[in-house]
């Protein structure tokens, strides 16, 4: 059975205009593929709900799961949640387990949960909260989507009490192999190698350090033996033995 | 008349994995808004035909220019000239003029510029070079698409030929007021600044740093008067002058 699939759908016009560098995905991407969930796409879109909802949309109908990052605060630039009311076309409320999470976070609730703060209360009709342990203030799964916060330190505490929660698959395992060699010198026997087994996926990444070329060859498997096997050639390819 | 306006398409199942980070967006983020290029969207593809015609198809119409980084090297796994030749309906061979260049940086391109290597003189028809300063496999723009190296070091010395050869717009102004406050505090306010500045856009960006919140406030805005002028009911917000 192949395992299942996910996407990624940053949410910034802070990340496309280069101020600020996105973190999460890498972070959303080493976690899921250690529980055997394929990443398979991502998207950085700006804060405009056009774009935002024809993202949700065509990325929930392909992949098994869906992250968002970004655009669940408490400022008017926060339009995430009714982008994604509109994506599932549902109404958006204040919910009151949402609104007493909140509360608890305030020594005076009655003045510090302001109408601002509220809207992060607002929460799409049909969804289910995810614990925010550092600022309180929740995201939310509906349907295969998960809506997170942006800060770094936040989508990574909202993840882990996301990840026990998702089906996983047969984890993928990768042995990285590092020569002092182009690429161009290897090519040939290295595609060789990768038409050979079938079972594990051969990567060449290129590198240059101090001015000088070299390779990573990262060999991919389900398989532990397979993956092995496709190892010993690449070895044998780089220091043959006679 | 509105900025030209630009899509990234980073390929390559290393950034998927989480093996490799990206950095040749925030590069080519910085780089475009410098020149009044608005960078709208970015998509990460996993290393499958499929999905990088589909994706490269899909931007080069909506956008006025769109870059590629990675899979254009001599290994099996560098797919992107391909896809490229097929999502613009175009035969691909060996080009006589990439072939010279990279028979010129071989010492016995006899035996050098092997079949491997050859692959990288492999241009989609109708394509113009683009220089590769650094390990001399040229990068290529077809159409409104520029397709470059993934290796960050690479993908930075080809747009620095390319930056030149694009129609900018008016640059966004930027300034950023770092706020010891959480958003909470001064969302409602800053709604309403937002709203008294329609020229500008006004973001909201928590961070946590040693278990405190604060916010930055990044005010954008191809006017500076404008931006000035917002900057100064923020810096009014936080410290109101009586």
């Amino acid at each position: 059975m192949p395992n299942p699939t996910a996407a990624m759908i940053v949410i910034g016009d802070e990340i496309l205009s280069g101020r600020t560098r996105d973190t999460n995905t890498q972070y959303l991407a080493i976690q899921l593929t250690e529980i055997g969930i394929d990443l398979r796409e991502v998207r950085v879109v700006a804060d405009n709900p056009d774009h935002i909802i024809a993202a949700v949309n065509a990325l929930r109908a392909q992949y098994t799961y869906v992250f968002t990052s970004g655009g669940i605060g408490p400022t008017h630039d926060d339009i995430t949640s009714d982008c994604i009311a509109k994506a599932f076309n549902v109404p958006i409320t204040v919910r009151e387990d949402a609104r007493k999470i909140l509360a608890a976070n305030y020594q005076n609730p009655e003045t510090d949960l302001n109408e601002a703060r509220l809207r992060m209360a607002r929460i799409p009709q049909g969804a289910t909260l995810i614990d925010n342990p550092i600022s309180k203030a929740p995201g939310y799964r509906i349907g295969n989507v998960h809506v997170m916060a942006g800060v770094p330190y936040i989508f990574e505490a909202m993840l882990a009490g996301v990840i026990p929660t998702l089906t996983g698959g047969k984890p993928l395992l990768s042995t990285s192999i590092r020569l002092d060699r182009r690429e161009g010198d290897i090519a040939e026997r290295l595609g060789q190698i990768a038409e050979d087994h079938p079972n594990v996926t051969i990567g060449s990444y290129p590198f240059v350090r101090d001015g000088a070329f070299g390779t990573n060859i990262v060999i991919r498997s389900q398989d532990k033996d397979a993956m092995q096997d496709a190892a010993m050639d690449v070895l044998d390819m780089i220091a043959p033995i006679h």
